[in-house]
């Protein structure tokens, strides 16, 4: 029996998967954020070695892993850090999982692809805290657009979302933007003091206190606050169905509009002719955001091109585990990769 | 003999005058960033002082400090420090410029109105890094707008327009956004590699390195793009006259336009009927900005109001030494204050 082992580091959480040759799930685990540009190297490294030892635990208690294995592959999918670290320096020790003979770090980006087809060209929309978009060629990464990062690029994120939520909570707050449900909402999220104290300054006692908080977190934290638009939009905590409700928060509804034309764009970024899909994707952002798949579809019908096959992933582990086959020289056709999706699921 | 210091200690430069009771200008002097949120207390102090002491050269230069003066007043104008700081901590030692009897520190916004006006009542419209407006009620702050920081507020600024300018640059150039001039003047500001190379991500080398450059810089650094807008949109240099040019590039032409529009929401959110005026429009954005003053004349019309007596200002140094004499007891009516910017003029 071979082990591989797939990892999704992301920047709030990490996820791990063993599976056998055959595409069968062994085992799942997760932990705290493991991208080492977010947290450091050694943090990350302690992430991902504790999410690959929650799904061995998981994978010993079922009694599905054998003592003697065969050299694995492990790849660890995370953003931009593939030039700063040894992949075996991520890993930590593996001891009572197997023998790992390789180990990879693999574009997060590819292996959310990865995640949503068995298909070796295509494309990957990914909207989570960031933002960004892929063509994949036979395996490989053929273009790329935005994930620029949260101060200059990433339109359409979370953060994106977040901070249009928080500026136009406030510019409400403090009079000089029109009235939106978002406010409430942020106050209620930060516990800001209600009632109508003001400052000497003539200014809300509320929007000095949530300038005051805001500024004491790390910038790309304004993603959380992307959870408020959706709310004042009234999309609901599943994938959603159909476009944001007419009565939705006119300013709520305008930000959602703009993140998912900004989400088009990058994914029109990297479309080429000729070039069809499937289309994954993936993230929290682009998972819920209304109407992404009919945006997406109406885009090719007006390149004059036949509409993609569109799937929604939640994050690139499945992926990381094709990958990981893959370099152990495995094909994972589609027989393999709905063995690995169904059992996946069985242990998630 | 009686001296008076006006300061305004800004984020990128520090400007002081000294004045005698009269509202002559004895002295003028500048220095780097004076603001002690930006720069911390001790480099804000030495900056302070620098200019002060400069000031005071001229000033015995020309013959014009007397040995002996009777106890004057400093005020320092600044941003958002009021609470931070003892203001003798920040004016140092004053030796051979006269006896001080008081230093306060005072709101840049309310120096800047100051500045352009003689009247006890009115409006103030900063934008320059940052931006907000003020509702001036016999002397005192009755309402203030905006001025929550870069990364939640400031719409309209210098940072607002420079985020976007480089956001557009980068679309342009990653190709995720729509072409425009904006992507050459950038290149060329930063002296990214021309040429097409590519990473092996499918990205242009040039954006790779601006990003790598962008983020090495604090996010507040941003503002210096702003610039771009203004050359990519035609406008000149000097104060502007009419609109936008209708064959500007279309991108900085709506950064601009959505700049002022986001401005005159944040004057309209201190205004109030039946306090007319004046306004004083401040600060390096709003002094360039196109048709900014032909638009606050609307807003008053569309209201049903008079024109409002607009000035424009590059600053607060007159103001803070209005505040400094009134707070002596001097009344700075329009002779006086006729007398304070004419002679300060000859020594800029």
């Amino acid at each position: 029996m071979t082990v591989f082992i797939g990892v999704d580091a992301g920047g709030t959480s990490t996820r791990a998967v063993l599976v056998d040759g055959a595409g069968r799930c062994l085992g799942y685990g997760t932990a705290g954020g493991g991208n080492p540009v977010s947290w450091g190297p050694a943090q990350a490294a302690d992430a991902i070695g504790a999410a690959i030892q929650r799904a061995a635990d998981g994978a010993r208690r079922d009694g599905l892993l054998e003592a003697d294995t065969g050299p694995g592959v492990a790849v660890l999918a995370m953003a931009g850090a593939n030039a700063m670290l040894s992949p075996e320096s991520m890993i930590g020790d593996l001891h009572g999982i197997g023998r790992i003979g390789r180990v990879d770090i693999a574009s997060d980006l590819l292996a959310t692809f990865c995640s949503g087809t068995p298909a070796r060209s295509g494309y990957v929309l990914v909207a989570g805290t960031g933002s960004a978009a892929l063509r994949v060629d036979d395996g490989q990464i053929a273009a790329s657009a935005d994930g620029l990062g949260w101060l200059i690029g990433d339109a359409g994120s979370g953060f994106w979302i977040g901070c249009r939520v928080v500026r136009s909570a406030l510019a409400a707050l403090d009079g000089y933007g029109p009235p939106t449900a978002l406010a409430a909402l942020l106050g209620s999220e930060l516990g800001l003091p209600g009632g109508g104290d003001r400052t000497p300054l003539g200014r809300l006692s509320a929007v000095e206190s949530a300038v005051d908080m805001i500024y004491q977190m790390r910038p790309v934290e304004l993603a959380r606050f992307a959870s408020l638009a959706f709310r004042a939009a009234g999309v609901a905590e599943t994938a959603p169905t159909g476009d944001i409700s007419a009565d939705a928060d006119p300013v709520a509804a305008t930000i959602l509009t703009q993140a998912r034309e900004r989400l088009l764009c990058t994914l029109g970024a990297v479309w080429a002719a000729g070039h069809p899909g499937p289309v994954v994707v993936g993230g929290s952002i682009a998972q819920r955001l209304p109407g992404l798949a009919v945006a997406i579809t109406a885009a090719a019908a007006a390149r004059g091109e036949a509409a993609p096959a569109i799937t929604a992933v939640p994050d690139g582990v499945i992926g990381a585990a094709v990958l990981a086959m893959r370099a152990a020289g495995i094909e994972v056709d589609a027989v393999v990769f709905d063995r690995l999706t169904g059992s996946l699921a069985e242990h998630r």
